[in-house]
């Protein structure tokens, strides 16, 4: 065990610094454990590592991840989550496809994550028609920097300060900022359920919060059912929590992802509202890369390393 | 005109002193203007006034109101909101209402108030089928209890300090803490299109913003049209103005209400995305009821008063 090394790209970033926390939590030897920022980056960097988390731009994972083959990677950025050769995982719903990784697999987009969780399990029993989802995202979910203007901005308009910015930030909100963020999510669950013709929509908007994302989740199955049974399904699904309100101070933190205050949205036969809310650092990236990496080494190779 | 004498009840709450303002916009001579709080009220308290804003409790509204039988009462709570002897107005939308009024006019719920100024006009111009909502509400709507909460929180994590509250505020949203809330948007969006039978659905949250509620609306609509058609649509409607990312800090303290990223929405057929932001004391409140005032006189008895 003490064999088995560890590289992580990207490690002052905010999601390695979770996933650097959730190693240490797993008693991980630090000695095993390589750091690596963008400067310390080149082409025999990775030699003798067994596992490469890249947690960095797309740019950077394009860049690099062609370097670390002799290693498995888990590449927490897009770049290569449409790739039909890089599988794309959420081990609770689709462990198996990892099964012929070509040397990676890719962690999904965070809300996407967060958002298949829930709907997963309901999507195999019922069928889904179509998915509305409407987001409220996290600072921490666009790095430190979007972070540091929240709190900034905050302390400005505190403080009686006008803010400064063209898009201020403190006690504001957005339609997200990267103009991918929708297409993401509908383009990666397609993936993730196997089915490209899922009918999806979103419209994602960043909120003055700091950490964990909020959505709101409108679906139409194909099979009749009701809250009770959609409960029942949730309850004794993987990583779920069901909590009457649960919110992102709430989740903050925590490894699994709330769903609450399942309705019935009566005005379209078989639809149902949910309301999710995860941290998008944990379940939304770090510990599903986390997970990933465990999975694949338990199911499919070495035996239980992590 | 000077005697012309107009009373407001719960005088330092939020929405009158939105109101108060302006009134003073327009020349509005302080004189003729009578400030009450609830210790003030009694049964010939309303005498002699002409006009009175109840900007109140429902409580405040039920008790009073009928003291002010002499005078025109318009009234921003939502006590008689539903009554079918009062009318449930928004001047750019059913202005004719308030003709026969029995001396009482109620102003509607703030988010749907923003929300049917954008969607009245494509009502009635193509019919609609289904409208989901999904709301971003700022803390002023809760009164100025729940926007010191939240400055006060938001402080706290700012400099470090646990928040004690049982459901924090600072940094962090919550499904909205009237239970009401979305079923008054339902009901009064029915009232108010003349339509009982309106397939409307709202989820109503309240999210770390001081001002501006906006919200995500998704409509199919009865006729088919197309972006191109309902930005002209919205670009002559009252009140309206068309922006590509509105945002609560742009809409605070504005008159019109913004309307941006209308999109078709691939997953059923006819079916759009609109992104409203409006302020919720203004148009949403003060402003609102102030305009059924105007009108009334303007259109009813009478002549330009104010």
């Amino acid at each position: 065990m003490n064999d088995f090394r560890i590289g992580i790209v990207g490690s002052r970033g905010i999601v390695a610094q979770e996933l650097i926390h959730l190693l240490e939590q797993r008693n991980f030897s630090k000695d095993a454990l390589f750091l690596f920022q963008r400067g310390d980056l080149h082409p025999k960097v990775f030699e003798g590592l067994d596992l490469v988390f890249f947690c960095s731009s797309n740019e950077v994972s394009r860049k690099y991840i062609p370097y670390a083959s002799d290693a498995l990677v888990i590449d927490s950025s897009s770049a290569f989550r449409s790739d039909p050769n890089v599988p794309l995982i959420i081990p609770e719903i689709n462990a198996d496809e990892m099964r012929n990784h070509k040397g990676v697999i890719a962690s999904p987009n965070c809300t996407a994550t967060l958002m298949l969780l829930a709907v997963a399990p309901l999507y195999r029993t019922f069928g889904i028609e179509r998915l509305l989802v409407t987001t409220y995202q996290a600072a921490s979910g666009g790095g430190k920097k979007l972070l540091s203007r929240l709190k900034e901005e905050s302390t400005d308009l505190l403080q009686d300060r006008t803010p400064t910015s063209s898009l201020p930030y403190g006690f504001n909100l957005f339609l997200h900022e990267s103009p991918d963020e929708e297409i993401k999510m509908v383009e990666e669950s397609r993936k993730i359920l196997k089915d490209p013709h899922l009918r999806m929509h979103a419209t994602c908007v960043r909120v003055p919060v700091m950490r964990a994302h909020s959505m709101v989740v409108n679906v139409t199955f194909t099979e009749k059912t009701n809250v009770q049974t959609i409960e029942t399904i949730l309850a004794s699904a993987p990583g779920i929590t069901l909590h009457p309100n649960p919110t992102p101070a709430m989740a903050s933190g925590k490894l699994d992802v709330y769903v609450g205050r399942i309705r019935t949205d009566p005005t379209f036969d078989n639809s149902f509202d949910f309301w999710i809310v995860g941290d998008q650092l944990l379940k939304g990236a770090a510990l599903n890369a986390l997970q990933i990496a465990i999975d694949n080494f338990k199911k499919f190779s070495v035996n239980g390393v992590l």
